[in-house]
């Protein structure tokens, strides 16, 4: 927790990839200050076809670069995911060469009792966690 | 923003799934009034074995048509979720021959601290959109 | 309603995938009393690099059987929660062979309103469930 979903285009090499997940764990890490070992990310490819991301209006030009992230997690503060956001883009454009305008983020948020991560149990409410 | 995210069974042609998300589009823009390049759209499609989808006893018969919508958006008002339900059942019936019982919708809100469409920025909070 | 969506590695057979949903939609269904026919279920598979799961340091071995699995429903008890916290990880162990430290969930919610079963109508807004 959080839970990370990356919708990315197909196309990328696997170190390329792996690149992204490892460059976007430690921008995590350092934003949200959870665990190392708090890494829930799953990936999922899109033939263009399959996938439309225009800009809103914004002038952003979207390239096959654009990377597409969903975070579910239980409730941060917004200072919190506006200092993900900034860095989370730094990083990945000096880390992947993803330029700026080719990253978006949306954050879903739900609560303490919202999460088991093994043995049937609850492990924000039993203070294992 | 919203971002919808469709779920299919396999077996649609390109230009099905063309038609289906131009028209998803439309029926969108014109529900929650958002600008027309507020498109973000991701497909995934289905094994019927990796698909399941009853009916929770309403009668309805699911056939290979069926489309599971999932939408993520800051919050909407009742009457435009309802409105977004009748005019995109009414219009993928007429436009893309998907029958009323085959359209699942299920909406997850969020807030506007909960979007970054680029730059690294939180737009709604910056006046940006 | 619930939406379940399960992400797995690659790697199950179908008659696998069958007994999880199979096991998983009994469970669902004792532990939040919903109408038999309420079942749907997605199933999205993975490659171990487009899928990193970690244990925050509870000191849990995943392994290639590690389910993750979203729940999209209505708001539901902390006690029915933690009720299909407990009673899926025992049936997913016996009947499935799933290691209890290879099963993690994580809820959001969502409202009434956010729900459109068919027909374009709002289902629990108008009395119809």
């Amino acid at each position: 927790m959080p839970l990370l979903k990356f919708h990315l285009l197909k196309g990328r090499a696997d170190d390329e990839v792996d690149r992204l997940l490892e460059t976007t764990h430690r921008v995590m890490l350092r934003s949200f200050r959870v665990p190392e070992q708090d890494r829930y990310q799953i990936v999922t490819e899109y033939e263009p076809s399959r996938f439309r991301a225009l800009d809103t209006g914004l002038g952003f030009e979207r390239t096959e670069n654009f990377v597409l992230l969903e975070v579910v997690s239980r409730p941060r503060s917004k200072a919190d995911k506006i200092a993900f956001y900034e860095n989370l883009c730094h990083e990945l454009a000096s880390e992947c060469a993803i330029p700026p305008s080719d990253l978006m983020i949306s954050f879903v948020e739900n609560t303490d009792e919202d999460w088991s991560f093994g043995l049937g149990r609850a492990q924000f409410l039993e203070g294992d966690l």
